[in-house]
């Protein structure tokens, strides 16, 4: 949903080519085997972000989601005018005759194109997959062109704010969950916004170039952003001023109150509504015992043309020690309402207000990565359990015989794809692999109708009897 | 890897359109919401797939691949003369300046590239992602332009025929997980083929075009196929009879020995050598318990350029019952040896031999699916556990507090989305849902400090004390 998630820093790009390569490969860019802006993910990568999404899409479970997938590419039509400056990004395919398409850009526009097909009134949803953007590398630097989105929407009519409240409940119950560390989580309403620009003095055709400048506090000084404001975008000082003492505002639900109280806000319909919204979700959210993680933040504008009511952005604090490493993070999650998409692909009018969220894994990917860097963790690509292993030489048939059993008994094993390895080789193997047993084979437990079972770490073996295999490995297992 | 995966019949075709999909609810596919040979995967769909798919990564998990992830698009120049005709399947994306770029067609290709790019010199890998195959739908009904492939390849120098043999053990580990029914594998090697095509006395320019005539054997006739081979592609008809005295063989060991016997392919190198990997696998095969599963069979010609020795390809054996519903299935999983395609990519002449299986895993869910249709079985979409109901007005904040409560525990759990909901609005939600227990609070219960407990299928009550609620629940959960 939101335009972020492609955003690694020099940081992680470097990571990715240099540490979780495979050991010891150099990477040949300059014979250009892949497309710029992609990068193939490595087991090690494959297995911090299958645990990081299993982690994501409990959370979507346990809220009771469906889970729903949509073709990668969309009719080209379908995302025209959805997302504003950002259009030019869109990827599309060469018209080889018949359907102009392009590359799916989030997974909103097309949950939404959905609900309208199948004219669905109500949902809720999760949807995993990669999405496309056509990023330049040279301008924007280290950022992706494929990557990972994480969304949960609910669609439906329903008495306010509820499930908005739930979607600020799982971002708080995942960043918590992946132990990222404090974060917290601004948030605004578009109609706040939209309020507090013209009761500011803004002409309405500038609300959208003031928006991106207000965007920018936080990454440059209000100064600056008051510069930008006056200098390019021709605003009047005096307006800018007035702008300033909304937007450098932020804090809990008093400030919710004070707003109302405000002689310029309160005096703005549209502002009155969002306010009041507002102060309804810091009920709710206080219930869910969240109250102390949200933030309205009169600065937060939030770049999609297709928010209508409350938007969120969650951000990780950083302790000293991390902003030392000069690691910066950003946003690693956002969302907000967005009511009147569903209507737009429907001839007849099928509308469907809609609340949603979308978590940055990509970013917290490279968290993760960064942090198992930092510590040195090593990370097992494979689940083997059991390695069968011989000492002598024409041992292949009685281990590929033996191995059989262990697969069929559903035992996770590998052994070496040679004739006649060495014991040494073998046992090495185990040693790099992590691979905690190996069961071993020879002339002497043949004949004795035995085999040996080895703990890789303890270097221990014991003799067991040839038919007890399987139970003995099980168990083993299971006790370790 | 093959080119099978998007070959559902009208049979499915017509239940993905219509059993599946949200319950009453019409596909308005004359408005053109999706590009046509693409769909959306419902919930219900979902559900099928991530159970299958997870007993397909369990079996490639189980013989020590790793997972490995490519970007959906790769360099164009990549994917060219890897196809031979398919070639022209394949969906180039626009030129918005910058590179040339298509979408993958396989997962193998994209291995082979990675290989060579990173001058990975062994690799057990599997892989599961989408691939996207320019089909016209009006030419090959029912096919999908864009499906789903999982991959298990084994890349590396090793000693012959071991890792052939394993990836026919995860091919029928796989097939009698999935309970599909009676399968067999065909198997083949190009070096046999290209042998007996030679000794028959087909000269070496019509190679191709004979072998996807032979290929066409088991679809049509061998008169249809032989008619094809002499009037339309212009065979001596003696020659065309030499060939189909080989290709109306099959069998199993036996067969191998018989052909190192024939007089004319005993005197062919390649064929030779062929033969004598195929004896080997055999034995192996015996190893594995699975020999009786495999036929050597000589009509068996695979259509990807790639390929250099043992070809495979399984085949669901129809009941006289399932034949009788014509639910055509074929193909449910296939590949085999290609030594030079990594080579292809490497100015620097890196070569890694591989070998490797795709499980069709479209046709798959799409027998399951039927199966499940035939069967009525009902798929729960959500798996929520609890639902916090109440019978009374004003009751929301206390329903908040409570399923609060039950998230923080890692409980999956729901309510409606609405201030003063009815209590058999609540209930029949739950039976509809299929959620098994209910939480019920009133004004009654929160004076005695107590909630009520209720399972959904029996209707029973029991209060329990407010303080227990989690530890009751999951107790509860837990027997059940």
């Amino acid at each position: 949903m939101p335009p972020f998630g492609l955003l690694p820093m020099r940081a992680w790009a470097s990571l990715f080519s240099q540490v979780l390569r495979p050991s010891g490969l150099v990477c040949v860019r300059e014979v250009h085997f892949q497309s710029q802006g992609t990068r193939d993910l490595s087991p090690q990568q494959m297995v911090v972000r299958e645990k990081i999404l299993d982690m994501v899409v409990g959370c979507f479970k346990r809220h009771g989601a469906k889970r729903l997938d949509t073709p990668a590419f969309e009719l080209k039509e379908m995302l025209t005018e959805k997302y504003g400056e950002d259009s030019g990004l869109i990827y599309d395919l060469k018209d080889q005759g018949g359907e102009l398409l392009s590359l799916r850009y989030d997974l909103t526009v097309p949950f939404a194109r959905y609900l309208a097909m199948y004219k669905v009134k109500k949902m809720k949803r999760y949807q995993v997959g990669k999405v496309w953007r056509r990023e330049s590398p040279t301008i924007v630097q280290g950022r992706y062109r494929e990557f990972c989105q994480c969304d949960f929407d609910i669609a439906g009519q329903f008495d306010p704010m509820i499930p908005d409240a739930e979607c600020l409940k799982i971002m708080c119950e995942i960043l918590s969950g992946l132990q990222l560390g404090d974060f917290l989580i601004k948030v605004n309403d578009r109609r706040i916004l939209d309020g507090m620009l013209a009761v500011c003095g803004v002409p309405e055709s500038k609300f959208h170039a003031i928006c991106s400048s207000i965007d920018k506090l936080g990454k440059i000084s209000w100064n600056d952003v008051r510069h930008e404001m006056v200098a390019k975008k021709g605003l009047a000082p005096e307006v800018a001023d007035r702008i300033g003492d909304y937007v450098q505002c932020h804090g809990g639900v008093s400030l919710v109150e004070e707003m109302f109280q405000d002689s310029r806000l309160s005096q703005n319909k549209q502002a009155l509504e969002g306010l009041g919204d507002l102060k309804l979700l810091f009920e709710y959210l206080t219930l869910f015992g969240i109250a102390e993680k949200i933030s309205f933040d009169l600065s937060l504008a939030r770049g999609l043309d297709y928010y209508t009511g409350v938007i969120y952005e969650a951000v990780l604090l950083q302790t000293p020690a991390q902003a030392e490493e000069s690691f910066n993070v950003g946003s690693v999650a956002a969302g907000g309402r967005y009511d009147g998409l569903v209507g737009m692909f429907g001839p007849r009018g099928h509308k469907v207000p809609c609340v949603g969220l979308s978590i940055g894994v990509e970013r917290i990917f490279a968290i993760v990565e960064q942090r198992m860097k930092t510590s040195g963790q090593k990370i097992r690509t494979t689940e083997t359990q059991v390695f069968v292993a011989t000492p002598q030489k024409n041992f292949l048939h009685e281990r590929l015989k033996l191995i059989s059993e262990l697969w069929d008994a559903g035992i996770k094993a590998e052994l070496l794809y040679k004739n006649n390895p060495k014991l040494l080789t073998q046992l090495h193997y185990c040693e790099q692999m992590g691979i905690p047993l190996v069961v071993i084979i020879g002339e002497q437990e043949l004949k004795e109708g035995v085999i040996k079972l080895r703990s890789v770490a303890s270097r221990e073996e014991v003799a067991i009897k040839r038919e007890n295999l399987v139970a003995e490995i099980q168990k083993t297992l299971s006790e370790s």
